[in-house]
């Protein structure tokens, strides 16, 4: 959130905990004030959105700089956004790394540190978000980080549970009635069925809705009322 | 807008004019409906913004279909826009083709023509919106339908006063420097200067400001701050 | 508006222009700034709604003041919000006095020029809202002011065109069907029937909806609607 | 809330339990529904606010009905408000009676012990709400209820506890350094200074705001304020 697509007021009703753009990726700190005080307002849980230094491409293209650049990008990003939840007033209560940060932490381990790191020497009562099943968690777990495991309810993935490339056909998941049973199986179950039918473990923490583009609100309106018809409660994880 | 982006209460106060999906590339008559409610209260003008049905690319995608079809799939989405207005006993005033439809009919003639019939055959009082300097508007003009020329604040212009293909470098403007003064140039001196550094003529009627995206609320903004603060009112035009 | 209620997001889609408390009987620079964005937002006209200092009574107990100090307090007002809307990009229309200053205005002539005075000599321009028929209107245009006569929908009046007091029984129209017989009958036949069934004319401009208390907001909307649906536009006057 | 005011979205921010209106002092079906769906949006907790059936004086004026129709009357509201709430899949968490009712019910024994069988036999795990100190919660505590204490900020207490009657001067505190001193005495100590200067004991569970007249949005967020300040969380207690 706070990307510059302005639709937080009608997301916060669906959703249980917000990441916000530092103005690495996208917003700035006014951007991020406003966000903070909307969330509060929505008792939605807030957290950093750290991302490359990149606003042309929105924080989507890779980078290759050094773990120790990015311990100090995820470090300011963090220090940055403490500040103004402070000055708010507000309890920031996690860290979701973005689009191409995100990406490689799942799958490069020494990423993974060098974030887990920062935000553990930042304050390690903070909960991370990453890709279930993927190195950021494991990481950060045995560093003692609390971690929260994501799933898409929009992804499809492999057989070894990460997700279809975006370039491939058939990444994405078209129907509301396929994305219901895919939550479903992975929140019920702690299971899913990858591109070739077989089935997986997995486990589902949180569920990923993103905020740009058309049907952001759709999608999550959709998966609220989904899992709510199921007695899932939508809720944040606390990190105390 | 009612492409399930759900920004459009933040969008509202900077433009007069909105384009609202009929269910064909997005929305559907229950989101219709919301938005027309919520246009009324801004005071913000409202009109059909017809597409090819094709939901799965949002309507991005060409299609190849005939003049009579194209007739139809126009008149089907004006008829349904208007039930939904008049009975939110609101006024709908324009026209403007979304995607694949707005870009074809820029650049086709026939295309054109079939849509300007279509609108027409409807009701002649309403504004038909299009590419400045295109078929869209020569071919309504030739009608006898009034018109409004669209001009883009963060596309670049090629010599023939067309718009650089996205697919190519250089496609947009990237900052809001460079956008101010595009946008100035063409409302002010009806004048732009092409990627090549070519001075040519341009109408401009109306900006466009698309509502899906990161920084869709910023520019739309920063275009009203810019238009106001140079003594240009932001107002839709009558079509009484 | 302005006045701590917080509705004026609900009221504004109903209403063409507003009267912003200046903090003397309520509001401060902070909850003005607010408004006046709002309105902005909801294209909205704005005005200045001076009133005794006196926050303690809401400005609606009568003062003994010389004419000066009423020039002065209009004054005071007056440069206080003109100088924040200007801050805020945003056109002053018009001038409505609050509370006991309304009512004292209406039936002294002394303090209706000074009134007067003070909206003449600050900007000609500005329009003066008062309660039809009274010495605050026909004081302001001896002046050369421009004028709005402000009617009741659900207030009851007097043989001779004053409102009913609100301490007699009566003074308030309880059913939405007879404000609305009240409302139509003053806007397309410039007539009321006043308690004792007499018929009489009165000139009416604007109807006052009071932003405080139950039913504001549904009052708004219920007459908004009745003007709609007999084709009276909702329209603030220019003052240009 | 639900009585017109249409502050709601205003002051959601700043409570963590509302109390809905069901048409008999003010609302109606529409207005529940809107407000109901709003507080889930807001994640604060939703109760019934059974009156007297009295729109014309908003429920403020004493009746003498038996304690059998006072029964009656709450089940009524009771099952009106269940019926909307489980269609938007909301849960209704408790019961505070409002206006006249409210008063009646805290001096009464009869009357209180007719609300408390109505709420216990409707769902005995609703919470009933009810002023501190008083018949309404001793009555409803020796039936097995569980209850909340309510407070005022705003208002002068007498050496019993009772609330000074508004009709004598000096029922109001007029500060917020007043009002401040008065809650955190109430919240932190469990106590309160009368208007004679004794000190007295009070329980406070929760701090009345009142969503009707000026000022209302202000005091909410001064009083959330204060409490967030003073490591004091607004929430709601939980029914279950």
């Amino acid at each position: 959130m706070g990307e510059g697509v302005g639709n937080e007021p009608q997301l916060f009703p669906y959703i249980s905990s917000a990441n916000i753009a530092c103005g690495y990726h996208a917003g700035d700190e006014e951007t991020m004030r406003a966000v903070i005080r909307m969330a509060k307002s929505y008792r939605v849980s807030i957290g950093v959105h750290p991302s490359f230094e990149d606003r042309e491409n929105f924080g989507r293209t890779m980078q290759s700089i050094s773990t120790g650049a990015i311990y100090d990008l995820v470090t300011k990003q963090l220090v940055l956004f403490a500040t103004i939840a402070q000055q708010e007033n507000a309890v920031m209560t996690h860290v979701k790394p973005h689009g191409a940060l995100y990406n490689l932490s799942a799958k490069n381990a020494d990423v993974a540190t060098a974030i887990a790191h920062a935000v553990k020497d930042f304050d390690e009562d903070l909960l991370l978000y990453g890709l279930s099943g993927s190195y950021s968690l494991s990481t950060a777990t045995s560093l003692g980080l609390k971690t929260i495991a994501e799933v898409f309810a929009d992804r499809t993935y492999q057989d070894d549970g990460s997700l279809t490339p975006r370039s491939l056909p058939g990444a994405r998941l078209e129907t509301r009635s396929a994305m219901a049973q895919q939550v479903l199986q992975m929140v019920l179950d702690k299971k899913l069925t990858s591109v070739t039918g077989k089935i997986i473990p997995i486990q589902a923490d949180s569920v990923c809705v993103h905020s740009d583009g058309p049907n952001a609100v759709i999608l999550a309106k959709h998966l609220f009322e989904l899992l709510q018809q199921n007695n899932i409660a939508v809720k944040a994880k606390s990190n105390q």
